[in-house]
C-alpha cells in the first residue's frame, strides 16, 4: 500500500513553521505496514495544489493531506479533492450542528465562513474533530483513497488516534507491519562501520540495515517487515546478532537510549558517583548528565573552571603545570580530573579542557584541540581529540567524548584511550 | 525563480527525524527573493529519486537536494543527478586531498568508500564542506540549476552561509529581496505586546509585523519587500521606530542576539564578572553563557552544586538553612548566590535552585518551582518562578530567567524582582 503525504500551507514553504505532522504520520503509518514513499509540501495555491494531487494519485494508492480545511479563502484542500474526484457537496447538518455547538460553548461568534467547513462531498466518510471545527474526510475514488486531515498538530493527532488509525487497521487488516530497532555505537566512524557490515548490507532484503551518523554517534537501524509483531521481532533479533558479531564492541545502547542515560544506568548499577571539572565545555557535560531524571543519585556536583585561577584555587591544579604546559594540556587535564574527584569526594573525576573556538587557537594548539581525563582510585586515563566543528559543536563532541570515556572505564572497553 | 527542495533519506520517510533543513532553506531562500514552491521528500531508492528529480526539473528552475552525499551505498543523490544530466565523473584530487586530511588530522583510518565522495561530475562547481567529508555541488544543465547539499544540518547550514548563499546572491542579483529584522523582548507577555501594537498591525501592508513567543522571549519580526537592500532597510527602520516608541523598554536585543550574548556584551561594557551556582539547571546556564565566544572575559567559573553537601562545602550554604528551609527555598538561593560570589571573587554571584521534575515535587514545593538570586556588592535580589514544562524546558526557562535577572540588574530594569 503506497502512501504519499501532501502537506499544504504557505507558512511551511516560507520556513515559518517546522512540519511535525509528517514525521508523526510517517512513523505511525510505517508501523502499521504502510509504505510511505513520498511527501510533498505545497502552498495554498489552487493550480499547484491540484497538480500535486494529480501527481500523487498517479504514484500512490493512499493520499493523505494535512491542512487547508479551515474556514478561510486560502483553505482549498477539500474543494480541490472534491473537484478532482468529480464530487458535489452538501451541507451536512450533523457537522454544522457540531460547529455551532463549538462556538456556543465557547461563547464565541461564528462567522459566515464557518459554513464552508460543514460542506461535505457526497459519499465521503467523516472523521470527527474533537478539538477544532474542521472535520477530516475519507474519500474513495477509482481505487485511490484520499484522506483529508486538519493542519493543527493537536487536531490531526487526536483525529488519527481516535478515528483514522482504527479505520485503516480494519480496512487493511492484512498489511502486516514494520518494526525497527536501532543500535547506538561510539568510538568508531561511519565508514568503518559501513565496511564491517558491507557483506550484510549488500545482500539485504528483509530486514534491512541502514547506517547513520548523528552528533558523534553512529546509528545502525534494523528494519523488518512481517505479518505479526512476533515475527518482526524474530527477524530483527537474528539480524542484530549478526551485526553485534561484527561491531558489538562499539554498541553502547539501543533505540531511545542516550549516552548520558546509559552512563547513568551504568553508574547506578555499579554504585559509583561522578563529578566533572569542565573548562571548554562550560558546564554542558554536567547539564546533559542532569537532563536524565534521577541523576542526583550519581552527580554530587561539578565545577566549571573557566580561568586558570579557578583551576588552581578550586581543584588544585599546580600553577607550575599551568605555566609549563598551558591550560590545554594532558598534564592539566589529568590534574583537573584528580582535583575534582578529591573536591567532590566521588568515585570518578572527569575533566575537559580545550579550545572550543572560534578564537584562542595557536599553531601548536589549534581550535578544536581538547584534552579529557578520567580519574578513579586506580589512577588517571586521558585522551587527546581534534574536533573541527563550530564552537557549540566542539563543546558537544567534547562532552560526549568525556562521558564515553567514563562509560568505557565502567564497562571495561577502554577504546581510544592511553594510560598515563 | 521557482525553487523545489528535495529532501532525501529513508529515515525522513520513516518519521525518525524531523526535517529542519527544509524550513531553514525555505526561510533563507525566500528572504533572498526566491519562490520556494515545492518540497518533496523521497527515500534512498534510485528509481523513485530519479522520478522525483525529473518531476522537479519539469516544474522548477532551481532544484536543491539535501542528503545522499555520504560514503555508503545508500547515498545516491550525486550519482543520480549526474546520470540525469548525462555527466561523467572524475576523481577530484583537491577534494580527495581534503578528505585525506580530514582523516589524518583525526588519526582515523579511511576506507575504500570514502573515495566515492571525491568523485565529481564534470563541470560541477564544488561547495567545500568545512565540517564533514561530503562536498556540495552546483550543476547547471539546460537552464536548470541543481544544487546538492549534504544532509547533516550543521554541514548544510555552514555550506549555505559560507558558499551557497553568496554564490546565489551574485548569480541572481536582480531578484529583489525580502528583508526582516527581529526585536527581542523580555519581561512582557505576548498578548500585552499584541495589544500595544494593535494599531500598527491593523493597517500594515509593507513592511509587515508579526509577533511570536519563543522560550519565554517575545519576538517581533518586521518584514519588508523592496528592490534593494537600502530601500528595505529604510522601510524597516521607520517601522522599528514606531514599534520601539510603544514597547522599546522591553527590547533586549535584535535578530541573532541571544540573551547570553546581550548579557555578555553588557558585562564587558561595565567591566563586570559573573559566576553561577547551579542546582536544578545542572550547568546549563554556564554552558549557555560560554556558548558565546569570548565569554572567558566575564566568566571565571561556576559550580554545579547538585547535592546538599556540595552546597554547604563549596559555597558555604548553612546546614541550618538547608534543614530549616530546604534546598529549594529563597533563603538557600540567596546564600548560594553570595557564596559563589565569594568563592569565585566575581562582581555577581547568581544562583538557581528548584525542582526540574519529573520527580521530586511535593504539595508545597511542586515540580517547576524555582528560586533564583543575584548577589552583588549591594546585596541580594531574588525571584520565585513556577514553570510548567518538562524537565529540560524547566531547566531552560530557569537558566534564561537567571540571566535575565543579571541583565536587568546591569541595565537597571529590575522587572519582576523583589528586593530581599
Amino acid at each position: 500500500m503506497k502512501v504519499e503525504v501532501i502537506s499544504t500551507g504557505t507558512e511551511l514553504l516560507l520556513g515559518e513553521i517546522i512540519n511535525t505532522n509528517f514525521p508523526y504520520l510517517a512513523e505511525e503509518l510505517n508501523r502499521r505496514g504502510f509504505d510511505v514513499l513520498y511527501e510533498t509540501t505545497v502552498g495554498d495555491n489552487p493550480q499547484r495544489l491540484k497538480d500535486v494531487l494529480e501527481h500523487a494519485a498517479s504514484r500512490a494508492d493512499l493520499i493523505i493531506t494535512s491542512g487547508g480545511l479551515g474556514p478561510t479563502r486560502g483553505d482549498l484542500t477539500k474543494e480541490l479533492v472534491a473537484e478532482y474526484c468529480g464530487l458535489d457537496s452538501y451541507l451536512d447538518m450533523e457537522v454544522w450542528g457540531r460547529i455551532n455547538d463549538f462556538f456556543t460553548t465557547r461563547k464565541m461568534c461564528m462567522v459566515q465562513n464557518n459554513e464552508k467547513q460543514a460542506m461535505i462531498p457526497y459519499g465521503a466518510r467523516i472523521l470527527k474533530n474533537a478539538i477544532g471545527t474542521a472535520p477530516g474526510l475519507v474519500i474513495e475514488q477509482q481505487g485511490k483513497l484520499f484522506i483529508l486531515l486538519p493542519g493543527p498538530p493537536v487536531e490531526l493527532k487526536d483525529m488519527c488516534e481516535k478515528q483514522l488509525f482504527p479505520f485503516l487497521s480494519k480496512k487493511f487488516a492484512d498489511l502486516g507491519l514494520i518494526k525497527s530497532h536501532t543500535l547506538k555505537l561510539r568510538g568508531v566512524g561511519e565508514s568503518a562501520v559501513a565496511e564491517s557490515l558491507d557483506e550484510l548490507i549488500m545482500h539485504q532484503t528483509n530486514p534491512t540495515l541502514a547506517i547513520y551518523a548523528r552528533n558523534g554517534d553512529i546509528l545502525i537501524r534494523i528494519t523488518a517487515k512481517a505479518p505479526s509483531e512476533t515475527e518482526a521481532e524474530k527477524l530483527i533479533f537474528d539480524k542484530r546478532q549478526a551485526v553485534e558479531n561484527l561491531v558489538g564492541k562499539y554498541v553502547y545502547g539501543y533505540d531511545d537510549d542516550t549516552l548520558p542515560a546509559c552512563l547513568g544506568r551504568e553508574l547506578i548499577k555499579q554504585n559509583k558517583t561522578v563529578a566533572f571539572a569542565e573548562s571548554c565545555t562550560g558546564g554542558l557535560t554536567t547539564s546533559m548528565m542532569t537532563d536524565v531524571p534521577g541523576s542526583s543519585a550519581y552527580i554530587k556536583g561539578s565545577v566549571v573552571t573557566y580561568s586558570n585561577e579557578s583551576k588552581h584555587q578550586l581543584i588544585g591544579v599546580k600553577n607550575s603545570s599551568l605555566k609549563k604546559y598551558g591550560a590545554v594540556s594532558r598534564e592539566v587535564a589529568c590534574e583537573m580530573a584528580e582535583g575534582v574527584r578529591q573536591l567532590m569526594q566521588t568515585d570518578f573525576g572527569v575533566s575537559i579542557t580545550g579550545i572550543a573556538g572560534p578564537g584562542g587557537g595557536t599553531r601548536t594548539k589549534p581550535v578544536g584541540l581538547v584534552f579529557m581525563a578520567v580519574a578513579d582510585q586506580d589512577g588517571v586515563v586521558w585522551a587527546e581529540k581534534h574536533f573541527n566543528g563550530g564552537r557549540e559543536q566542539n563543546k558537544l563532541r567534547s562532552a560526549l567524548n568525556a562521558m564515553g570515556m567514563v562509560f568505557d572505564r565502567l564497562t571495561g572497553l577502554n577504546k581510544n584511550l592511553e594510560e598515563k
